[in-house]
């Protein structure tokens, strides 16, 4: 197959997923990286904002301001939430974005303004963008100019679920979500709170009740089930570098077992090539999916009759962030989806 | 004070719990350690089979059936599930006990068939155990021959369950108990699967749905509530040494507000040296306990109305058993509680 | 370019060098692996021998006896040291090897003997064997039958050393190797030493004065100084799963300096895909090295006027292992020396 | 034994070594802490600060200019280096001083000044402090007001080294001291290189060849040789939170041996509680010493003949400095040295 090549921008490249972003498609037969932005630290080699790239040919970072957009097909803006949307208004029209932030995963913009505190300033765009939960948003994701990457939190817990779900067979009203996550997710900035010694050694819940990650999953999920769901989810911060594990309790409904679960979960993945439903009594593992695209799941008996536990893990930064990222994009570019995302996990 | 020594003796003294027994027993004022037992390791001095206690002077292991009970007054058993129960039998019956295993704290011999898988066999023994929960047991322990320390998981998911229970403020039927631990509570048996490689860097959830300590808790939730509970248990493991964290999601009944879930914990404990509220807004963090005796709790809003979260820490060597275990043997021993116990935790 | 499948066969696939044999071979577009071996685990799927490995198709496990040998073309041999001898020794002869383990790494049978405790068992093959330090050896392995594929620390410490040594730049007589590692090196055995809990938090040599990678360093070393050399090495363990670090302290000689060192590392390796000397005053670190076939290598001013300091660093699974081994079956089959290792560094 | 208690103030106790201090005096009989400072956070109470001194009753944060110092008697200094000299020069004259900052350490100010880039400001007191390596300098911690307590790098080489060289058993012109240190050595602060991501899973070298801790080390090492050094120190950073490992590559002389110098170590230190000499063929490891004040060392034969190799191994927060600290104030007050500093390691 002849590949003809895209070129590429990444607006903010000197964060984790940013670098991700560059990990994959660096490997990526279809991708020539163009344009780096790092507004606070422009100039920089890559080489020295990750050593890690160093053996690697990359352009120099510069601000966004200077980019010239005739170098550019698609962009990748991997940004801060908030800042993403103005910069992505601005953008010529003509150019095709995943936005991995936060900004355009909320369709109404009423619950924005009450998550995040302020106006969108945005709007038409927001009505526009598409949420890309690949599997589950192919269609849209193929014709759409601006694809809102999901969180890694939602990703993992929601591709369990939708299907459960839309089969009818676990109760909306009673989603408890318990969610562990290793540190990455958190970004690069230097806060005490993410210094190594405030972390090795340690777990704790954070956000409880109140992280931003709730409002999209109670959008997705009440377009699978067809009406309100209602759902409790908590974090905890665990110390490790990569792997997110989500723990579901759910009310089992109109008759289903837990053998139902994992018969719809199977029917629903088995042609995914990303996503695994492990045998009967084995326990999703997240070192199982470190470095990798892939995203585990299974069904357990819950002890409490009527009652099941669905676990699933993924890579934060992979399944969760960037490499769905790229995902979308080769559905965008037509492309086969699993170009540069053949990466086998990284064990031990 | 004078303090009277008590001559003690430490049964399966090469295992985490049989240090950590002795690491807290080093300092405490009482204690005269005369006997360390080691079945597969007999003759080896302790600075072979733990260096870190090589500076202090020890008595050697030896084997149960060597030991000269004549110069023992109490007795802390931490040997394996199982084992234990025909070696008390068979100790002199003025000895007093504190058995870390399992083996006694299932007071139903029915109930401890069906989780064991065998008849129990010192059911006269079991039927005079005491459960040693500290801070809910306290008459029965000081006057009890045997005392039946809790597992790590039961005593840090109860502390903040049963004062909620007892004042009728949470569902005894829907109790979803999300618990992770630390490596250590795994012991120290060479089996691949807690290999630093196999552990490191990842987490998974185990026993789903079936782990031996479910069964405890129920027994010991039922009296508080004064009637059946159900519960939900599921541990995880994290890459770390020690430390747990429970997270509870609770049902509010009779009217009953998170803040009055706390005013609750707080009466309930505010004299208890060990057990700590957090304020309002705090997550409990394990790091903040690792080493001590301290046991932290909160109690969060679910994003759900009518329902509650609750989030306690401990270190699972410490509060979750060898500590609990001193706390305990003071208690028989009409020792000040908190003696030997006051250690500061070690952060960072 | 039209490749030719080439039929592999990996000795030992339940090990981690087996393992990232795999990762890497699933990913390289010349690989077809058609038989894996485990002696103890045969006929388990690798889907439960490494659940990384479940998304992929692979053959089940078989002992060696069992193989058949005409469906395979090449063998990665990663057995035990010590089992391996006699196995390659009853290959079929055409079958191209390269040995993972310390079998045929030393010339000569009296240090073998000496080191190992027993005779050589395959001495005509032993003579035969290519020591395959990629970059230095490969006119031979190009056309070897069989090669010893080198020891992670002799990878780690030698690459920066031989061109020095050849250069008359530092003093064979005194070579000082300090070396650190993660403990992914030690295997997945079940030892208690290996625990998590005996790992993490915490740090100690080993093998101080006798680490058998000793002999092979002096061996190989010596033919790059054109005579004797004398070494001091010490490896650590460090709690970590993969990546080397390892610090050389060397005496300059003929009026070399630190700037004519580095430059001579800069000349010999500037056209080696693999190897990176970083700028002066950039330490080295293993993470920007993990999961890569990468070295990275520094020299540094003493303290000391008239000595230097060398530091390198490489993943122990990869350059140091089974990187390391598909590179020179690349070289060994004419095909492009990076193929199949074009991965970029997992971080963080 | 009666015990006066002591009125103690911590100046920076918002850092790892003041919260170590804390940690260390809580348990200390003597020690009553009346005074804590923190510029950036006064006011807040160290339960928000450090939440694992919640249990404890401890006075709130002030600034040093709010200290009323007729309410104090001894003073710990645990402030950035470079900031400390005017604020002990300031404090009234009847106080003794702890210092743990590097300000006192060296005792010629050209040194200081070359090292540290500006003059000293303090000169005078510097000339009247006191180096407190305890076990070598009892007699004038005794007397003095002011101790420089030493860092932890030079605490964890030099004890072995001091009595090695005072018997003239190894060469003073040729000391290679690789150190590896766990991270807290590196303090609070919120920077990107600390991160738990940077540090994880991954090691580097630091400060190559001009760490501040080596004019310390030649200083103190030159008068136990009794003339100059010359010496090679080379600091690595490790995943892990508190320890310190020193390989020391040393050459003998004057036909010393190996069992010499352990022979040696051994006399020097068989009444020191906290130093040990472990046997010959064990190493020293972090884990046994961690949370404690104890320093292991021994000895290891040299590859090379004519060299040996020593290791020592201590909790930096603990003998590398608030331990210490605590050791040197019971020794300028007339305490059992020991008092406070009785605590097992705490593994794992």
């Amino acid at each position: 197959m002849h590949i003809h090549p895209t070129r590429i921008a990444i607006l903010g490249a000197s964060g984790y997923t940013g670098a991700e972003l560059l990990r994959l498609l660096l490997c990526h037969p279809a991708a020539d990286i163009r344009v780096l932005t790092a507004e606070r630290q422009a100039g920089k080699p890559m080489a020295e904002i990750f050593p890690h790239l160093a053996p690697f040919d990359l352009p120099a970072t510069i601000k966004i301001a200077e980019v010239t957009w005739d170098d550019v097909d698609f962009v990748f803006c991997a940004l801060p939430h908030g800042t993403t949307q103005e910069v992505i208004a601005g953008l010529p029209e003509r150019l095709r974005v995943v936005d991995l932030s936060a900004d355009f995963r909320l369709f109404d913009p009423a619950t924005y303004a009450e998550w995040y505190g302020q106006a969108h300033r945005a709007v038409e765009l927001q009505k526009e963008a598409v949420y890309g939960l690949t599997e589950h948003a192919r269609p849209a994701v193929r014709v759409a100019r601006l694809v809102a990457n999901p969180g890694c939190y939602p990703t993992a817990a929601m591709l369990p679920l939708i299907p459960l779900l839309k089969a009818g067979q676990i109760d909306p009203g009673s989603l408890i979500i318990d969610a562990k996550s290793g540190v990455s997710g958190a970004g690069r900035d230097a806060k005490q709170a993410n210094l190594f010694c405030e972390i090795s050694e340690g777990m704790s819940a954070y956000g409880v009740g109140r992280h931003r990650h709730m409002p999209e999953m109670e959008q997705e999920l009440a377009l699978a089930a067809g009406g309100p769901v209602s759902l409790s989810f908590t974090p905890h911060l665990i110390p490790m570098n990569r792997g997110e594990l989500i723990t579901t309790y759910v009310r089992l409904v109109n008759g289903a077992t837990v053998d139902d679960l994992r018969q719809t979960l199977v029917s629903a993945y088995q042609s995914e090539p990303f996503l695994k439903v492990v045998p009967a009594g084995v326990a999703p593992a997240t070192r199982h999916v470190r470095g990798s695209n892939h995203l585990h799941m299974g069904v357990f008996p819950d002890h409490r009759p009527g009652h099941a536990i669905v676990i699933s893990v993924l890579d934060n930064l992979v399944k969760g962030a960037s490499g769905q990222a790229v995902q979308n994009m080769n559905v965008m570019l037509g492309l086969p989806e699993t170009m540069g995302l053949e990466q086998v996990a990284l064990f031990p």
